[in-house]
């Protein structure tokens, strides 16, 4: 049971953006820009780094949530999520995706400087500055979604389908879009 | 020396707001939201709640930027913005405070839920469910901001009249506003 009253019984996220749609508003712009508008790593990815730190974060409404929308967006999207969530070392992805996903760790950690050696490997991997940017601070933000679901202790939805319905309604509509009615 | 080429010599999280104006436009818009729109927390302690948590995050730019924010909007600020980052168990802030600052600790160590303890404590000290989502959201939001500007390695600014210089400019036109030049 949430640690708050909310005005609905929406799980996970969902419950606290319609319970407050004052702060629900730049949230859902933050997310936006970070996952969905034009960026040298595709929307997929950075979906898979979100589901990643969720996961590191230990906060299932969100690894699954972003799991879900990395799946719908990567080729072998659900095998690929799967074994990135289990173990990046060996998952079937880039290396400049792979050399990004432990750059998201360190960022996980602790707020601190990212080792040089973490950066040095991205570049030889081919990432850009942005690369290194953007993925810095999907996984700061997620920090930021993951203790803000879990600290306010919200449920998970009752049916494990409700994570690939939200995912075709996210990708159709984005962040920003309204969530009214719980999708089960 | 910051771990991406930027665009700019501004120091903390000024340099990566001018570098990034599509990331910086959420966020600055998430900070009016958290720290500067109507709340039954007044501005200064909602100010003093992001030092606090970037003192604990050690992320010396966050901590003083936000202390100076906090300082000149609180009764004897300097004296309760010190004292509270030292130890706010015996500052002079009120127990409803004090107790959300209890609140946003347990945010900064882990993403799990608030013990039933810390908020039981806030609501015997006056807390609402409003103000516990709002400590909890900020707490978790500077989780967010303490990654971003200690992760890339941003630099301190040389001159620390910068932060009181910045706090007139904050309280004046908000988080949004340009940032184009360096105030030391």
């Amino acid at each position: 049971m949430p640690h708050i009253a909310l005005s609905n019984s929406l799980p996970g996220i969902t419950g606290l953006l319609a319970h407050r749609p004052d702060t629900a508003e730049p949230l859902g712009h933050l997310a936006d820009v970070l996952l969905r508008t034009a960026s040298q790593l595709a929307p997929g990815e950075r979906e898979l780094i979100a589901a990643y730190v969720s996961e590191l974060n230990q906060t299932p409404f969100c690894a699954a949530s972003h799991g879900a929308f990395a799946a719908a967006q990567l080729p072998d999207g659900e095998n690929v999520v799967k074994a990135t969530l289990t173990d990046p070392d060996t998952a079937a992805v880039t290396e400049r995706i792979r050399s990004l996903l432990r750059i998201a760790a360190e960022v996980v950690r602790t707020p601190r400087p990212l080792s040089d050696e973490a950066v040095a490997a991205a570049r030889t991997a081919g990432a850009t500055d942005d690369d290194i940017h953007d993925t810095v601070l999907i996984a700061a933000a997620f920090c930021m979604f993951n203790r803000y679901v879990s600290a306010l202790a919200t449920e998970l939805p009752a049916d494990p389908a409700y994570y690939a319905e939200t995912a075709q309604r996210v990708l159709t509509g984005g962040y920003r879009a309204p969530r009214t009615t719980a999708a089960s």
